[in-house]
């Protein structure tokens, strides 16, 4: 049976075609995003990308907001904790596709004071890095630090660190003094530090990507990186008990360099990383072995 | 000598005439603020506002915004530790004013790591309280939290509360499943309790306002005021060692009724609240005693 998974986020389409012993032989991409569409669109665009990879015996994985409630077909959240069997097991057949085809289910969790999160496309990332055990952090717009027990996903926390950078970088008071998105890395290495340092984290310390402008203390060309340092290091502040014994990254190479400035900065020594792309489509594969 | 004070902000001017002893006889406002002239406006609407009120000796006192670097002329941030002696002594002459004039200039303030703070305008509010010793709550767009010491202001720190609910309600995701701004006080406690509980505080705790909507655990019309509690929650946790024994808040009465719960809710007991335009008139008159 031939495997194709696909990665469905709100933006982009990533297409993977597996051989027969999981490796990627093709992979394609376009910028129709499940948000950009409406839901009669859905197969013909799975069709269009796939076109000539489609055999008589494909089975096709869909993750990401391809699920989502305004996506395709809502793949409702299973709660953690969750393993591939209850990931494949839960997952949704889509009737009206073009080919065998399921749409993998994202996760919610609760901590133990009742707070809620939930996942969706990250799920598949983490199974992708086959890690048993460990905490495993995917940066990026909503950044997700997930513990792993025995194979199974048992509870994970978001930090908008992503969006709140561009949130005040593009739209608030402290971003009207900053020039440019150059890298500082002083700049940056500053903001990290100070997060870590204050024990109230990086809410109270944020304005000071203003103040220190008006001072005199920061040039508005390093405004950028300062912030991008305090919100990453507000983030690692937050949550450092969980990497205590090492982290694993799923991101770009560019974000994951961020990073382990600032797990280093937090004494982080054991610091993995797992290219973002790669982890997905490990992710399909296993969960579509799962669904053959 | 006939005293009048004028709270220049951004947004708007509210210009207090003082009696002989210090009350306030007349009032105006108008929503000429500083952020929407130019530097050779200024003069013409202050005389403008001022009118009548203006006698041959009369002593014209300005604080806020208009002392900013895009204001009328800029007063340079005075560093703390300063008491009304010093932001008398560093009152800036208006020389292109229709009447004897000063602008009363900002503080800054650096925290023990280095951190930089400013404040614009509250810090004439802090002298109208009279209070000699004590934590000084000022919410708002950006909140402050300020020490006075001996008479003197010593330190202050900057939380983005106000700013941060804005662009989280009307920019972010979460903001998307947000309907309305309705009030919810069991939602607000919620959020404030659970930000309150927190060790990391308010920041890994935000994305649950959006996934306890998709959870349905959360109504699209409290998401609002759960957000509101969770940052105002995150802003108490953060400085709550400042509250042990009590603050004074100086706001409007909505914004005190919703820093009372969450005090409350962190067992600071000893809350008293000053009226923000009441503040900022004594706080004129008593720096323009100073300069008669």
């Amino acid at each position: 049976m031939a495997l194709i998974g696909v990665d469905w986020g709100s933006s982009n389409l990533r297409a993977y075609r597996f051989g027969p012993d999981g490796a990627v032989v093709d992979r394609r991409e376009s910028h129709r995003g499940a948000a950009r569409l409406k839901r009669p669109e859905f197969a013909g665009v799975l069709a269009e990308t796939l076109e000539d990879w489609i055999e008589a015996d494909t089975l096709v994985i869909l993750a990401g907001m391809v699920g989502a409630r305004a996506g395709w077909h809502e793949a409702a959240y299973l709660p953690c904790p969750a393993n591939p069997e209850d990931l494949a097991g839960a997952a949704l057949r889509v009737e009206d596709a073009p080919v065998r085809c399921y749409i993998v289910p994202g996760l919610s969790a609760r901590s133990a004071n009742g707070v809620a999160n939930v996942m969706r496309g990250e799920e598949t990332q983490i199974l992708g890095s086959h890690i048993a055990d460990g905490t495993i952090v995917l940066p990026g717009t909503h950044s997700k630090w997930a513990q792993v027990e025995g194979g199974r996903i048992t509870g994970f926390t978001t930090v908008m660190t992503g969006e709140m950078y561009a949130l005040l970088r593009n739209q608030s008071l402290l971003g009207q003094l900053a020039e440019g998105d150059a890298t500082d890395e002083g700049a940056f290495a500053l903001g990290a530090q100070r997060a870590l340092d204050d024990p109230a984290g990086a809410l109270p310390l944020l304005f000071s990507a203003r103040a220190e402008v008006l001072l005199g203390s920061l040039s508005p060309q390093s405004v950028a990186s300062y912030l991008s340092g305090l919100l990453i290091g507000g983030e690692v502040a937050a949550l450092r008990e969980r990497a205590r014994d090492g982290v694993m990254l799923i991101c770009s190479a560019e974000l994951a360099a961020l990073y382990r400035v600032v797990l280093a900065l937090a004494g982080v020594a054991d610091v993995r990383v797992l290219d973002g792309a790669d982890a997905v489509a490990q992710g399909l594969w296993r969960i579509g072995g799962l669904l053959k």
